[in-house]
C-alpha cells in the first residue's frame, strides 16, 4: 500500500512551486514511462500495477529503477487524469541550461504558449520533423506540468527546453540567423525559401500571437495560406505545418 | 433567473440520446455563438449575460432570436466547461442529409474518430483548408457533441457531415474517384500529385488507423514524412498537414 507520505509528495508534484522545490517531476501511462526508461532523465521511482512490473521487469533491472505495486486504484487517486493507467513515475527535472544554435539547425522559439495540451503537441510535432532545441518566453507554460508530459506523448524525453527573456535572447544568440515568425498576412510559405543555414521559428501566443518585443527580432514574417473561413489555427497545428513546409523544402 | 424546466433541457443535451430525441444541441461562447447566428442553423434560444444581450442586440434582433438574460454564475452552471463565458445558445439539429461529391471537389471521410476535441479540431481545420463536406463512419463521434462543437472553433456552421456506412458509401459512391488513405508505409506525401480532379481523403481512428474493410476501398496509400523520433502525429495534426499539401500542390 502506498504510504501517506509518497501520495503527498506526488500530489505536490502537480504544481509548479513544488516541482521546483523538489527538482522532480510526474510521468504517467506506460508509453510515457517505458520512454522514460530509454532516456537519459534520472528516475527517481516508478509505481506500477503488478501486472506491468512483471511484463516490464527485465527493463525495469536493466535500469536499476525502484519500482513499487500500486493498485490500479490507487494509481488512478494520485495521478493527474482519470483514466485507469498501469503507471506512474516521478524523476528528476534538469537544469534550466542555456541552448545555443548549432550551423544550419532549425530550433523552435515559443513566445507565451500557456496552454499545457498545446504545448505538449508542439513538443511531440517538433520531435515528428527533428526538431530538439525548444526556447521558450520565461511566461510559456511549465515543461514539466503533467498535462504538457503526457500531451507530448514520450517527446518530452527527446526535446531539450531552455526558458529565457526572449528578447535578450534573441538579441545576443541570434546574430545573423533568420528569425522565422508566424504572422497573419505574411508570406506563404509555399513560397517562402526556408534556408540550408538554419534559424529559429517563432510561434506566439495562443490569443495574442508574437508579442511586440519578441516581433522586432523577426528577420521574415511568414503566413500559412488559408483557403476557406476559419478564423485562425490552432498553434500546435500551425507549428505542425510550418515544419513540414520547412522539412518538405529541405529534404 | 432560470427556469428548472429550462436547466434540465439544457443539461439533458450533453447526452446524444437527448439531443437525437429533442434535435437540438447546446452551442457555448461568444465566438461560437455569434457564428452561429450568422449561419443558417434554426437557433431556439440565446441565454446570454445582460451585457453581452446590450453589445450584440441588433445582431439578435436582425435575426429575430428569442433571448434570456442570465447570470455568469447561471451559465456557468448549465454549461458544459468550467470557463466563465457570457452565453450559450440551443439550435436545431439538422438532418443526416446524404453528400455527394462534385466534379473536382475533395471530401474529408473519417473513420471511427473517437475523441471530439479531434473531431472538432479537424472540423476547423477542413474549414481552414476550404473543405466543406465530411463523411463519418456511424461510430465516429457526434458530431453535436459540446466538445466537438467547442473546439471547432465556429466551424461547425460551414461543415456539411453525413453519418454512414463508410464501406457502403465508398462502394456506390466513389466509383473512379481517388480515394487516398493516411497509412504507415504509403507513398510520401511530397511525392504524391495530387490529382485535380479530386477525391476523397480517409483519416482512421487515433488508436487502430482505418479499418480493413474502408482500407479496401483506398487507392492510394499516403504517408507524412517523419524526420524525428514520434511515434505518431495526431489526427487532427495529420488531417492538417494532408490538406496542406493538397491545397500547396493544387494551388
Amino acid at each position: 500500500m502506498l504510504s501517506k507520505n509518497r501520495i503527498k509528495y506526488i500530489n505536490s508534484l502537480k504544481v509548479k512551486k513544488y516541482r521546483q522545490l523538489h527538482q522532480a517531476f510526474i510521468i504517467e501511462g506506460a508509453k510515457s514511462v517505458l520512454e522514460l526508461l530509454e532516456s537519459d532523465f534520472e528516475i527517481e521511482f516508478v509505481l506500477a500495477t503488478e501486472e506491468f512490473l512483471q511484463k516490464y521487469s527485465t527493463i525495469l533491472t536493466r535500469h536499476s529503477v525502484a519500482a513499487e505495486t500500486a493498485t490500479a486504484a490507487e494509481l488512478e487517486s494520485v495521478g493527474s487524469f482519470q483514466t485507469n493507467d498501469s503507471c506512474l513515475a516521478v524523476a528528476r527535472t534538469k537544469q534550466n541550461e542555456f541552448l545555443s544554435l548549432q550551423e544550419s539547425e532549425y530550433v523552435l522559439v515559443l513566445d507565451d504558449i500557456r496552454d499545457p495540451g498545446n504545448f505538449g503537441t508542439i513538443i511531440r510535432v517538433a520531435d515528428w520533423y527533428g526538431i530538439r532545441k525548444i526556447i521558450c518566453s520565461s511566461d510559456t507554460t511549465d515543461f514539466y506540468n503533467p498535462k504538457v508530459i503526457a500531451a507530448s506523448k514520450g517527446s518530452f524525453t527527446r526535446t531539450q527546453v531552455f526558458y529565457t527573456d526572449l528578447a535578450d535572447y534573441l538579441a545576443n544568440h541570434a546574430e545573423n540567423r533568420n528569425v522565422i515568425g508566424a504572422f497573419l498576412g505574411g508570406t506563404s510559405i509555399y513560397d517562402f525559401p526556408f534556408s540550408p543555414k538554419g534559424g529559429l521559428i517563432v510561434m506566439g501566443n495562443e490569443s495574442n500571437g508574437i508579442g511586440q518585443e519578441v516581433a522586432s527580432f523577426v528577420t521574415d514574417r511568414i503566413t500559412i495560406p488559408r483557403f476557406g473561413e476559419a478564423e485562425s489555427l490552432n498553434v500546435g497545428i500551425a507549428t505542425a505545418v510550418m515544419l513540414d513546409n520547412l522539412r518538405r523544402q529541405l529534404s
